[in-house]
């Protein structure tokens, strides 16, 4: 099994908020343990540990990180750094290298990065050589290193699970042990 | 070659402004034609015509439509419409349907949808039976069908384009015939 965790710099907290969101729900659902924030901002934490609580396993948020600190941290242990932009080697190019190692950082920033992440990455990876989001940059990133093809991943100890059904909305609340249509 | 749009539902412009300008940039990097944004917000059209303008290729943004008209009409003329929730069909399950027809409209919402697209739909897909985001579902959905593997599609008429390059930021500036490395 791959450790994958999430860096976020450049978060502010007064412009960033949902999209950081984003990217934390966005990295917990396709499998990675937890988001390192590089800025402090209790309130991220707080909602997307209230999500992790409800719908399962054991996503954390490290608020308030020294990003530099981690980077090194991480690499002394082992771990290697991807570093995601739209700049860099094609995703599809640096692909079988992340799927080899045991430990992957994945780095995001916001609008704009210390230069000196560039030269602390193993890995700087461009998701598309356009302009889009770094919220579909996290995605893209994880689906294609991802072995299972599913999507659909187990969390455990989730309080609610949805039931694929090709109309409607189909949840079981775990904790009553009955499913329910959400209107 | 397969036309995809995309169809933006409950946009709050005091609140979602970042995430839909996102989706909208998603699109357009990963081979949508357009976006269409059941909202009235000017600011995200001019926002991402901007983009477009520079970076190239013809995408569009369609302000302030009518959803369940857009959807009728593309019905009408033969297009199919998914829509992207944490409920309905998982995404590997849906995505030969949805490759194999010659117009997609993509339709994605912001928390919450009227009931009624559930049954305008012919595929209701989980991205994931996980809350995350729409820009992941955007991008994972659009990915995995597309059947160009290379993430890096060619945009024409852009006056900026970037060359992979492992480390740092290579831009060529097509106005100048110049590259440069930004900063």
């Amino acid at each position: 099994m791959q450790h994958i965790v999430i860096l976020r710099i450049g978060h502010r907290p007064e412009r960033d908020k949902r999209i950081t969101t984003h990217v934390g729900l966005t990295a917990r659902a396709l499998g990675a343990e937890g988001m390192l924030l590089a800025s402090n901002d209790k309130g991220i934490k707080a909602a997307i540990e209230d999500v992790a609580g409800r719908w399962g396993g054991t996503f954390y948020v490290n608020n308030d990180v020294n990003w530099k600190k981690e980077i090194r941290a991480w690499k002394e242990h082992g771990g290697k750094v991807c570093h995601l932009s739209m700049y860099g080697t094609n995703l599809p190019d640096a692909v079988e290298g992340m799927q080899e190692c045991n430990k992957l950082m994945v780095v995001v920033g916001a609008e704009k990065v210390p230069s000196e992440i560039y030269d602390l990455a193993d890995w700087n990876v461009a998701v598309g050589n356009q302009p889009h989001s770094e919220v579909a940059a996290v995605a893209l990133t994880l689906d294609r290193i991802s072995k299972d093809e599913t999507l659909a991943g187990a969390f455990e100890d989730a309080e609610l699970t949805i039931v694929p059904t090709a109309r409607g909305k189909r949840v079981i609340d775990n904790t009553k042990n009955t499913g329910f249509d959400q209107s």
